[in-house]
């Protein structure tokens, strides 16, 4: 990638020195440091580039690259770039793009990897406004790596930012904040419990006053005619509560909490974790309904379902939940096409920490 | 679920036998018959219900079901449906959901479960447009039975329809059909070829005019300043047709075909089914781009990309791909929200068939 603009300066005369390249020359130093603060001022003069720094700025013609008095080509920049940074390609695809976007950026404490300040900020004057860390979309999702980022930026009071590449090279930018999921709904406790008949995917409630009023005491089920229409998670939850007798459609018996639970997590492995997800999100005052036309697990609503929209969509996940970014990637675009938040429950061994990715353009 | 709208007529007297439902009067059955043919008329007078029939009859309070004398229960017959037919659950909220759109639905031939009339039409006169198969969101996708079942329909020519069934008993329709992708490009020939360096997960070509004839011949990769970054896709096979001669970037060594191909494996476990779908879809003169942003393999083209939107998704599964309905379910309403069209490229031995699922209201 040689010069592409040089508009009508000179490229700077740099020196390839080890693993970094210096600008030797102090008033081409200090030229280059003061158009967009890259590199460090060298205290004797001159100025001292990292290699993402200089292969920007070889690439954009602003310095010339020589190496013991002959020029140093691009394609050897870039593989010794490549030896030196795991994952440079990544790195400089996002660090590119960021300085393409006018900010001024730094390196980060790892495992972040850039520090971006607020336009038009200098470094030592302002405080950087992002956190960024670059990631490949064949990498690996890993919830409580993130989770461990989030809090470190947090302390700093930092926007933390995961800038996803694809294999195009196309940069997709997500805003990862923890969130406290509230609601304004109150539900009625039942008198007597209602009975229930278990069909194998789902329960049913019969008699029509009884249906009328589950339905009428917290929005649950679907109603089908005068009966209503439970899923599992709803009938186990109202039955834990005592609002619901569990009875076998084949057999006519009831069947105890435990028993249902059982047979519930041979149709749905993640019949627990999604359970406490579900609890936790109604204790808040929520409404919880399936978000399966929406490919995640819940859709949630902040209060009546009839006069609002459902706020967020949320995803059961276990603590140490692993997987490919491009399968996230997939479930925040889906909430965005639908206009809502897309949340991660993450279930711990006694809380449920909920984390907010969002795209947003830095 | 006793009678909820009876209208101004009594309900007619039914009688359970069995494990079917008859009406022994030849007047009510006659009525029962002409309002939507339900069941069988029999050949002595009256009319034969199945469990699914009796069932939505006796839910919407047109027929009322004595058995030996005494009133049966709905939740008898609810438990002995369940008992008699697998699935009965799904299959009655797909049955009930498609009378209430005014279809006259009949017993479809296993493992399909229903055949449906076009409004208006008459069992034995019309022939039936479409034919439906019943399936729960907890259940498996099977492309090797979806493209049975599909090939089954095609025969006949009648539109092929899945109905998803999520939790709370909502359902989804969706059409499936094979169709041929073709687009209209066509794609310069290269005379010399160009120089790549293979990083991680992508490859670059620096020089200039290389990278920008390459670009230029094809639409591949993108332009990074003067250089040009192609995917491990568009690398592999620009190798192949001998229009690339890929290097490792750490030393600078020329890598054969064979070699570059294993190390994309290393990085992407399905190179090679994807390999296999990108060829196919360039040879039909397309143009084939990631669909990361999508949450799909590809993004496909039938004509000049900055003219035209890209019309396809495109999924490269193998030949006997099995996964959770959720999972291509949350990929329909992706590329339905940002409408295109969604495409599973099912790879086999020596030919791709492409299943195209779209969502639909019959």
């Amino acid at each position: 990638m040689p010069p592409t603009e040089t508009g009508s300066r000179q490229p700077a005369r740099a020196e390839l020195r080890g693993k970094k390249v210096v600008l030797p020359d102090e008033a081409e130093g200090n030229q280059v440091y003061i158009k967009g603060y890259y590199g460090k001022p060298l205290s004797g003069g001159g100025l001292e580039l990292d290699l993402l720094e200089a292969t920007y700025l070889a690439e954009s013609g602003r310095i010339a690259i020589s190496d013991a008095g002959s020029p140093y080509p691009m394609s050897e920049l870039v593989s010794l770039a490549t030896r030196d940074i795991p994952g440079f390609e990544i790195k400089y695809i996002v660090y590119r793009d960021v300085r393409q976007r006018g900010y001024v950026v730094k390196p980060g404490t790892p495992p972040l990897d850039f520090r971006v300040l607020p336009r038009g900020g200098a470094p030592g004057k302002a405080h950087s406004k992002y956190w960024i860390a670059a990631i490949s979309e064949r990498g690996i999702f890993d919830a409580r790596a993130l989770m461990s980022l989030m809090e470190s930026t947090n302390r700093v009071r930092k926007v933390f930012l995961l800038a996803v590449v694809d294999e195009e090279g196309d940069l997709t930018y997500y805003k990862v904040k923890d969130v406290v999921p509230r609601g304004r709904l109150k539900f009625a406790q039942l008198k007597a419990p209602a009975d229930g008949l278990i069909l194998e995917d789902r329960v049913l409630v019969l008699e029509p006053s009884e249906a009328a009023a589950l339905h009428a005491s917290g929005f649950y089920g679907k109603m089908m005619g005068s009966g209503l229409q439970l899923s599992l998670l709803e009938a186990g939850y109202l039955s834990e509560e005592g609002a619901l007798n569990l009875r076998d459609a084949r057999t006519g018996k009831r069947l105890a909490w435990k028993k249902f639970r059982e047979s519930a997590m041979e149709q749905q492995p993640d019949f627990e974790l999604r359970m406490r997800v579900y609890r936790d999100l109604k204790s808040a005052g929520m409404l919880v309904k399936t978000g399966f036309k929406y490919g995640s697990h819940f859709r949630v609503y902040e209060g009546d379902p009839d006069s609002t929209h459902a706020r967020y969509l949320v995803h059961a996940i276990p603590a140490d939940y692993r997987s490919m970014w491009a399968e996230i990637s997939r479930a925040v675009r889906l909430a965005h096409g639908v206009r809502k938040e897309i949340l991660l429950g993450r279930v711990g061994e006694t809380e449920i920490e909920y984390l907010r990715l969002e795209r947003i353009r830095p």
